[in-house]
């Protein structure tokens, strides 16, 4: 059975909804390959107290893993939130093929929103990049997760 | 007593000479704290197998451990080449204050060569680059793997 794009971002939702349970800003991530999620992770950075531990890179070291190599040229990633410039930069090192996001970050998105790292300079790899999947629940859980912040402080 | 900027790149080219003896691509990073160093680290992408496995990624974990938060505000980092848009996304994302390095990559570049993330962009953090230290000692331990490389094929 091949998956829907909105299925597998369902999927990375429900990454960022572990999240959520840690009070950590609610972004989840998975990769995908020949149609199979072959690696899922979820924003800890303020749990881990290194800044590194964003969903995608997270994703990336998985797949790594999984497939015994830093080459995952076959491969699609899945984001609920637009990747900031490190994990924009990981994600054209790693030679992911096509990312998948859901909402666009206008303060830190270098996929298209602050600037366009995968499809507008001259690196070696190029990423395709299609955003606005499942956009509204994707965009949802973040405010929810800031406006529940801001009532707390 | 003060150290110098070319005292510490020198150490941050001993960190790439650790790299160059395991075949590894020879770039190596430190971080520096009240001109004291509190991490060190060189690229292990190969062995690794993880793109993410780059000096500076390996330096900001390794700083992070150390001073137990994501928060690098009044570190340094010294490298010996110019970060690519990953480690250049980390090092704003850490808040590092300012960051050496030693040679230029033309190629992929993220601090003056392709692109500049470090000063041209609206982010909530910018950070002050110096290029140029120690740059030719930088640019031939490089230059030499490269070249042995191409020998070996």
């Amino acid at each position: 059975m091949i998956h829907s794009k909105e299925y597998f971002m369902k999927q990375a939702l429900k990454e960022a909804e572990k999240a959520l349970k840690k009070l950590e800003v609610p972004v989840g991530a998975i990769i995908v390959k020949d149609n199979k999620i072959i690696s899922r992770a979820y924003n800890l950075k303020e749990i881990k107290k290194d800044t590194t531990y964003h969903a995608e890179i997270e994703a990336i070291k998985k797949a790594s893993k999984k497939l015994n190599s830093w080459r995952l040229n076959d491969c699609e990633m899945y984001v609920t939130l637009e990747p900031c410039a490190m994990c924009a930069g990981a994600i054209i090192n790693s030679r992911i093929k096509k990312l998948y996001f859901g909402t666009s970050d206008e303060k830190t998105g270098a996929c298209g929103s602050v600037l366009n790292l995968l499809e507008d300079y001259k690196f070696n790899h190029k990423v395709i990049v299609e955003k606005g999947i499942l956009q509204k629940e994707c965009e949802k859980i973040l405010k929810d997760f800031f406006k529940d912040l801001r009532k707390s402080k």
